[in-house]
């Protein structure tokens, strides 16, 4: 009975997990509607859906099994052995490896073909992720209970294998830096900067839907990071309440810099909530506050300096907001996480450091290299007839909403 | 301790799977909103809670009695027995009793007098519905282990019991077919169809809120379905992983042949949810993908064909939706569920056929005394003055959004 | 290995309950924001998150350790005992304390400057609520065991201490009177009463924003009493199903008594929820059910009272809602409570009666002073020009729909 217990309670907790996570995704969709234009609308919630269930199919098939060496090409009766963990543990790695699509979907939304950038998360999720997460957490990552590859070399020179209990790295970083290529290649949308690199910020269609999302998706990051344990017995009350106060810093010091500004504050939320996830179960609560909080000033600041200075028309801000703030995320860990500053320690610096920025060099390669040859070969960007009509006339021949815009025979 | 740790884990467990269905009727509630005109929408809102709260009563003084032969009708502290699982399993019980109603209400959408559908509601809730719970799940279905009556049929002609594990047949299919006949005596909205039997489709409201809907059922129907375990200790991965994989089934399919059309493919997720209800414990994550994929197909044809050639104003496609699909659930069962198949077994396919259409002829029977008798006594029906105005004015005298259209001193 | 199971269990019941009442903050948003105008929804989004966020900072540092005795400077390690329970109590906790400025909120919409408004909420969070559930349930209750301070004297002169399983007086009392002074300080928003005294209500912006919100504060109100065992061993069904009871009877009753009118029917569900928090342990659901249609009959027509009477522009209705609610929540316990009416007993009707009085005393005398204060030194109200233009685009300097508003360059 005590195992059976604990078998449920394994099953549930990661079952939770997924839930949660998976429920995040609605997020991401209302994230991304309230703050593209309404004629982008339909496009936002159906590439989220889309991305979502070829991310399943393919992390199901491929994904999984590169990563962590299992596959469930057996009969039922052999899945539910300890009544379906494994099942339950994929669908909790599921719901993170389809963040990459997710996240990348909001950097290019209102001018993407549909299909082409189904294809890009599609590879992403099969191949790309998987490697990397084999090498971080999965069955390259150490063998005989020591690091080996990548992280043995962390471990070897540093002292430290690379720590990102949640994924700040893993999957916010991996997602911001394959964006910002996307982005680049498939440059702004129409009238966002005028012939003389003017920029005309081009307005957003509803605060309540951003902040929706933003909602959504702050209740089920808990558990992301929570069930990051992904054992019953090896949850963290800690992991809790630093995700609480990484999110409640990131409100704070976006709160005060962008003089309230309901964009910022809600998306301050989630860069404090991205960073926080590598060092989630190491750092005090209060570095979790100056993690979030130096993470919200990394968002605001990068977002006005991508969109202004650098000029690339990345529409929620991914590549600040997933990309920096997620390395902000791994390198965090390696400071907070030290005894000296109250953490737990079993940190390195430099392994935090060079970890971050090989995700990003990682990224970046593969998004350049995946874009480039879907641009290439398919085309990445609609017709400028098709993203004046907007994506939801063009791609989905419907409007969001239908009542305001068909009038037949009433 | 380890008893107590049981105890508590039962109640935990039925009591997230009630809230997590519990939740899923917001998503009834925003799903109907979603698709219906303007003017209707305070109407779906009012009517999801009122026959939410109706069942509520009425399964608790009648319906669960009958299904399972407990009742509540002893002191508080009587009821604390085992923690009050028995409290928790009926509210779980609920959650899936009060889906028939909510099923309904899509149907009858913009046209439907509110009164008198809240007693059909009732009525099925009480009483229809959970007769044939009781002879399916309930305490009509064995004795002393055996199966009895209709169960002892199937047991006896075809060698295995009907097996239903979250109500692909016994919820949905009920609903659904129960909603025919409504639809059916109701009549097509004002306007649906010309003269000459022309179609003319009328446009809905908004997109980002039947998504919303649709992203709310989702979520909770890991709760409909993990939670129909009824034990802790009887929790299976595999029923979470099969449900996810019939969605994505679903998703996938309705987005190619819809072309990406956003109603389909959000209503084309719960498709495959309703079709995986009956077999997901027993089907092969594959097969849960298969099941899920012909689920949308049935939803997305059915719908068309119930439009266009048959003529039925099913504003929200119940009938094909949660009657046709959760028919199909039951025979897919049979099929998928085969150890040839890749499936756990211990299923026939004549005793899923059987059962899935004595369900089916049950509610064309049930639904057609009750709503012929509500017609002819009370009306079923708004007048066309009152359909013209809406139902929002004219039921609740109030419109979705008043600030728009009432300017009072200002 | 059972020790292990019992600690993980209270830490997931616990970070199970503190995330539902987390996202019960989103329903305290969207229910504001849809029934304040179009020109305050901005600001209803950014108060909700942000007071959440101070209330946070301010119940860690200051708040929980005054209630409980408990502090969290020390080392992470330190704060890792039993797996961080104590730091998933502080969340749960939080998540009740944070109720504070949200419930208030809604009172002082439109017209609240926006950081004295914050400040208030963190002097509630941080002094004056953990003060008073100190003496009912913290540190100042009891003492070896014995009830002492107020609790001693309600238990010395009545035979029982009182009763508040789940906040009805501690939390939603405590948020609706301390409203009270400030929506009186406050005075109406400018319009709502003509020079005679005439009311011209001020028309809503959107029920479906208000119904998600009262959705998603239902949902969440599960883990609100539920996990109010504070240990998993300590669930209960029969507080799951008197919580699920009460609101069917605020539904019910609002939806007779307001001829089905979908503001009152979704803040009848809040009602109930609301009355029932006190006694959900220790009364039948038939006595919950009962409690519930009371508290709902109290809402409609103490909102209309206040409103119409009383003449005070209380914007949602926060004073009859959670105030006067709440307050025959606490006052319920002690009449359905008893075994006469099916209860579990050990509750004194004079014990509920003076603990719901002196709470609402305390409350009415801490709102007056803060709110006087305020108001004499920074100034409590946005000036007419501001009010007029909306606190939307005065304080956040955007409009909840920008693409609408706004037209640049496109």
């Amino acid at each position: 009975m005590v195992q059976s217990l604990r078998n449920s309670g394994d099953v549930l907790f990661m079952m939770l997990g997924a839930v949660l996570v998976f429920s995040m995704h609605a997020g991401f969709a209302f994230l991304e509607l309230g703050t593209v234009r309404r004629k982008s609308q339909v496009n936002a919630l159906v590439k989220i859906l889309s991305d979502w269930s070829v991310s399943t199919v393919v992390y199901f098939l491929v994904g999984f099994p590169i990563a962590y060496g299992i596959s469930f090409l057996m009969p039922a009766a052999q899945l539910m052995k300890v009544q379906g963990f494994d099942l339950v543990h994929f669908f909790f790695l599921l719901t993170f490896a389809a963040c990459i699509p997710a996240i990348i979907s909001g950097g290019i939304a209102e001018r993407a073909k549909f299909w082409p950038q189904v294809l890009a998360g599609g590879i992403f999720v099969g191949l790309a992720y998987p490697f990397f997460e084999s090498l971080i957490w999965g069955r390259l990552s150490a063998s005989g209970g020591q690091p080996t590859l990548l992280q043995g070399f962390f471990f070897g020179t540093f002292g430290a294998a690379f720590h990102d209990y949640a994924g700040s790295v893993v999957v916010h970083s991996m997602g911001g830096w394959l964006a910002l290529p996307a982005v680049f290649i498939l440059g702004p949308r129409l009238g966002r900067y005028g012939a003389a690199g003017k920029s005309h910020p081009i307005p957003i269609s509803s605060i309540p839907f951003l902040a929706l999302g933003s909602w959504i998706l702050a209740v089920g990051w808990f558990g992301f990071n929570v069930m990051s344990a992904q054992s019953y017995t090896g949850i963290s009350g800690l992991v809790a309440v630093n995700s609480l106060m990484a999110m409640v810093g990131g409100v704070l010091v976006s709160l005060v810099i962008s003089k309230a500004d309901p964009g910022f504050v809600h998306n301050g939320a989630l860069a404090g909530l991205i960073a926080i996830c590598a060092g989630s179960d190491i750092v005090h609560p209060l570095g979790a506050l100056v993690i979030g909080g130096i993470g919200a000033a990394i968002f605001v600041k990068g977002f006005t300096f991508e969109q202004e200075v650098l000029r690339i028309d990345d529409v929620l801000g991914v590549w600040p907001l997933h990309g920096i703030c997620g390395t902000w995320g791994g390198i965090a860990a390696g400071i907070f996480g030290s005894e000296a500053l109250g953490g737990i320690g079993g940190v390195r610096f430099l392994s935090q450091l060079s970890g971050s920025i090989a995700a990003a060099a990682f990224a970046l390669v593969c998004g350049f290299v995946v874009y480039f040859a879907i641009n290439k070969s398919v085309g990445f960007r609609l017709s400028a007839t098709q993203e004046m009509q907007g994506a939801d006339i063009a791609v989905h021949n419907i409007d969001a909403y239908p009542e305001e815009t068909v009038h037949v025979g009433q």
